[in-house]
């Protein structure tokens, strides 16, 4: 039997030692013959770095599985079962901007909310399609599994404006959420289900069951009266929700539903962070940095622990694990950002949705909720109306609609801030956003 | 043929010389023979100067409308064809207090949105629902009329709680809306038409035609540019939108879609009115009071050209068409708020939704549009979310529900904020809120 | 101010004295300065008889309305106002075709339901789709008011097909249900208002009003137990419903309903009668050469009173009506065949259904009906899932999806016998169905 | 651990022997340490030779499988964890009168389809809810599969008038037509996936996958070219679809889809079987004679080979399956009746639908597959209106809506025919029809 070929966009991150662990451990299952590693030519020097660990990891191991690393795209994709898209256009330096300019009107800037996530994706998107373009003609049969930020949204745009069908965005949001339960609860994760439905960064937990039996209310009491298990996302804090919120709300948010139901504080510790330890780009640069310089240590041959510290944490195995049920037909059930078809009913059927699935060799199958609860159902729409306006600007390069998609972003409080942040941030990152060049104004 | 029987409730109100007017006016077609005007205790003085003045009214017109007063609510409503409610629940100094405390907060303090929209249901709704409770055993055959605020949610709370269903809630805003663009166009009202659809308060001009041609571009052409033609609502401020803002949006805004789109400057124009002439209660506080010294006046026998100051215009006026309407079977088209039965695809077929009807014998019966526009969807759903789980605290008397739906708020920036200005209002309007007082916190 | 062009294509019919006389009489408030008759060279001579009647017509009304005649459609449709089409493709030589090839597989030989209904819209859509596209270059901006059977796989096909969105498919059944039903219950028909709703020739009538009263319940009871006034459509039997099934059906059937409640009688019934006096086809031959022969009488200036028994009465008259009311922006309710657009929840959006309007100046606008009860809304479907195919075998001219049409036509009884139909009637047809020349078979 | 306990209601089936078989070999996994047959007085006899067979198989095997005989539903299914009903109200002798019937008028007379799949209902509907309510009192966290026929009908009458949320009704049909597929194709079954979607015995297969890649095309040609593998089904003749039906189609027919595209072929197939052999149930009869005697053998110990010409081959295996799989979270996909949740687009969301489902502790949970194609949807919507008035007379014992029902199934072609088979198998069924005793007719 031929082995499986993996080609691994953005392949010089900090991420992708998790990426070839996960591939070494599920080796008897999942046999990965290639791994393509591939960079652009200003990340030569870090994909030298990973691809070199990689060796390394692959070698000690002892399994037979060839890592390539190139500059040469196209070269990668021929014939590719796989292609995981992991990329940062402007890398960190971008993202930093994505949160200081936003700040400096009083309003959120992070990396795929508000402002920030508009950017991203304006400046991801053409990206992700060109990379689409390619697969469509070197690998027709290929998955695209992105987890570049914001996932959802490069989903929605990859459904929308390619001829890509299989095509799944992955956050270990949902993964951290669940290992957050077990921990609140002092159970297995593996005893917990959890039904989740939403948007990207944006998801509920509709119930929770313990070993099959529904224990959501229960769940809800917990957390609605403060009880937490620490942080399930490095980047957010954890402050608690004002008791009974939770319990009213019927179902459990997501750490990112802090940037919309406590903005104020969000935006409050923002500010302080910004100024103390710099924003969380500032923060991960310098850890990004410790982790290459640990990376070039000739002796080292696996993934270091210090990784994790990178906030991360089971995405690069979420990547490996959806991989491996799609080609062992596993049928789990994990999380994904797939076509909705129907399976949350406010969500029309040819958006993006993230979802439970079930994983089969045919991808990823949506599990039907039918309707969200009635308090949760507007801000998913209203995300869903910001994610594909923001979708469309992307491909379009239109100066107003990207003004729109900043204005009904419920994080930007008016259009005439809206207008000031867009204009700032689209100087700021004018050598990422070809599309807007000649873009018209009024 | 016998006479219609006309009940307004809040008959003391000072809009009722204006209902007064227009049944006046319409008498030949609309021959109204009793008009009841009810109100509570407190407002006895109120409503006989206002009685009185209705009475002059009727003989200077010479028209045979008996006018009855009356505090005796029950009595009025026997056999009645027609309800108007025109309530306000706390008077002008509950409104005065939803507009001071939010601001406190640095939110919104507005009669109908954020905090003070919510706290204006909370009183409200009991009362409607009692009302409706009265008409099914008095008059279960007559409409009931809505015009008090917020009238969209009220609409909601009276399909989904009482068991009315010949119930419309009325908004002088769209009669405003297409009036001011004829203004701009320069052109007779009567020649316009705007496809109106939302929620109330929150209702778009999808398509606008002249004389049966769409000029839909045109006039987003000319908003987005910064023409205009003046305020539309005399409490909204007329900013201009940011230049191709409403280009780009694709539909007409109506002027309180500036709490959204225009939050941050909003807010800024209320602290300065506040801290200046008052907030727009204590305004029309005055208003009020100078109105009802002219009422006074036994040599006032005609509606006081004052009375268009008071921000109210065509509300009582779109009341006496709509009710001229039914019944005559007019089949006009008019914009009300009603149940959506598939009006408005992403609006719930039995939730409340602001739409044009053609005004017939049984009742408006809604135009149906198909989806919104995709974005404005998404505001449009999350406040319809916000009405829904406040008609249900207003109902349960339930502390989280009350929190829950402040925190859903677009305009209330977090869940601790939104507990803070919860608690503050709650025990400022405790008389009002009698379901709440022994509401459990955690 | 500009008179109104009018086009109507198929001038030659016998129904055009009808619509000569309806714009005769509505010339004051639409004053249509030019009617043209535009027929086929195979139509010229009845083209001439009716031609000369209409202009004898016009003369003796003494209105100034300029009649043309021409075979040449395109000079025709140059600038028009309103375009008519009252074509039948293949004479009613192909009509009889329709009803005595199925007759002989012991299934319904009808004009616009089962194999002979497929058959006219094959023979149909293609004619009229040609019309479209002269119509986007010759007078974009007029209304397509197409009278052709089958009315609402037409507007179907145009919707899906064409360019044209200005279209209207127009029906006199359900004018002649109020009639019929007026007759019934002994008042006038301006009195009752009836709620109607679902597809051409499947429509039913959810509601029934007096004078603004519901009296849905009387009227099922009525006719449950078996009271009628006559036949409502000059062409089907008024076969009695059994006894309690339209009571438990909970709305009001159309005379076309019994074609598939009342299959097996009405099969019986075409036998016999297509045994002794011919099908509908052949009875309505003759009436038709009775009339022409009237028609040429040249001191016949009127249309005659020998017109209605040919079927169609209203037809025409709904066709002015319908134009009069889009002209002076009249706001009547009328019932058409038009893009769904919502208002019949279980129909796509962009659909065609038969459905309540309220006519503009802007066009006919769909008053929402939500959800048809669950015993009618099944059947509905079907037939819709049957229109769709057939629109779109009638624009490939593909032979299996002509299979498919017919075999999930409801009235055929099998793929077999489907297949043994279409077959004759494809060759019966071939002159009329260029679109099947090469029609590949396996 | 606890063993497992069920209770198999109908226990004196001649099916019970695959049902002990499927769960003796599943041991391991799903420990099963009480199974309970409960049958009624007039079942004794067979159930006693049943459970006898049943002991001995248990006792060959050597598991600690207790087997419990009773005549005392409530005893037996006190503290189930798994309650399957097997039963047939009025036996094999009321399955020949609903066949026997309906011939006499040229109407299919068949199981679960047309008038006897009607009565089937009326018959059995009320029997499952009284089983119903006795679970919700004894057993309420038990799930309930049920593969009674009409199966899909009586999963929509539990979820519409029962307190049962965990009930599932099975059918083997999905199961065999991928079994067949397989013999087609000639591979093993595992390797093919087959989307399956629609209404129990009105299912489709929307998509063919072999080893993950889409082979729907393929697979349309071979069975519209007239490939076949042979009956999938016992009872229904395997006569060929028209050449190119399929494949126009688009998707894949269930075999009882021959009674609405081929009713003529299978009433003539009907009536002539009758005429020889005898219909499906005199047929049955004698099978079920002869494996009784068989069950009767002392010596046997197994399931005896003879059991799967009986026609419900994998019926039990399928159940044992289920059970299996929600009992330890396998997560396998199985096609079930469950309520619909969103999963088809066009079945409303409260509605039992057939469809995949990935099988977990917390039970099936349906995956999306967004609008059923144009072809199929029609027929859907109509035997889904069926099956909700039918489940509605069975509750309400209403005549009329019986009559309803009966009218507007498909297979059965007027209403006068409709009321004369209603009045006969009325009759003929009466003492298991109780709740028709009264019924008033007009």
């Amino acid at each position: 039997m031929k082995g499986i070929k993996i080609v691994t966009i953005g392949g010089g991150s900090s991420y992708t030692p998790e990426l070839v662990e996960g591939f070494i451990k599920r080796y008897n299952e999942l046999p990965v013959s290639e791994l393509w590693l591939v960079d652009i030519p200003e990340g030569k020097d870090k994909l030298e770095t990973v691809g070199a660990l990689a060796k390394r990891m692959v070698d000690e191991a002892q399994v037979p599985m060839e890592i390539y690393l190139t500059l040469d795209r196209k070269k990668a994709l021929r014939n590719a079962d796989f292609v995981t898209t992991q990329i940062r256009v402007g890398l960190l330096e971008a993202r930093a901007i994505d949160e200081r300019i936003p700040l400096k009107y009083g309003v959120i800037g992070q990396e795929t909310n508000g402002p920030g996530g508009l950017f991203k994706a304006l400046r991801t998107v053409p990206v992700i399609l060109d990379i689409c373009s390619d697969i469509e003609s070197l690998c027709p049969d290929a998955w695209l599994i992105n987890f570049s930020n914001p996932a959802g949204l490069i989903t929605e745009a990859v459904l929308r404006y390619s001829n890509i069908k299989k095509v799944v965005g992955l956050c270990n949001l949902p993964i951290g959420m669940r290992m957050n339960l077990a921990k609140l609860l002092n159970v297995e994760a593996e005893r917990l289900h959890v039904d989740f439905a939403g948007l990207n960064h944006m998801v509920y937990g509709l119930n929770v069951y313990l070993d099959g039996k529904r224990i959501t209310d229960k769940v809800l009491d917990m957390i609605s009266s403060g009880e937490t298990a620490g942080e399930t996302v490095k980047n957010i804090p954890d402050f608690n929700w004002e008791p009974g919120f939770v319990k009213a709300l019927g179902v459990l948010p997501c750490p990112y539903h802090r940037y919309y139901y406590q903005t104020a504080k969000m935006l409050e510790d923002e500010i302080a962070s910004a100024k103390s330890e710099g924003t969380r780009a500032e923060v991960v640069k310098k850890l990004e940095a410790e982790l290459f310089e640990l990376y070039k240590d000739p002796d080292l041959k696996i993934k270091p622990p210090q990784l994790e510290k990178r906030g991360g944490a089971y995405y690069s195995d979420a990547a490996c694990s959806l991989i491996h049920s799609i080609y062992t037909d596993r049928r789990d059930i994990q999380t994904v950002n797939i076509r909705n078809n129907g399976a949350i009913a406010s969500i029309p059927d040819d958006s993006a949705a993230e979802i439970n699935c079930v994983i089969t060799k045919e991808g990823p199958l949506p599990i039907s909720v039918g309707d969200l609860p009635v308090p949760v159902r507007g801000l998913v729409q209203q995300i869903k109306s910001f994610e594909r306006v923001a979708a469309q600007a992307a491909v379009s390069g239109d100066y107003y609609e990207a003004l729109l998609a900043m204005t009904i972003n419920p994080l930007v409080p008016s259009d005439h801030m809206a207008k000031q942040i867009l204009d700032e941030m689209l100087d700021a990152h004018k050598d990422y956003l070809p599309q807007f060049t000649n873009a018209q104004k009024v």
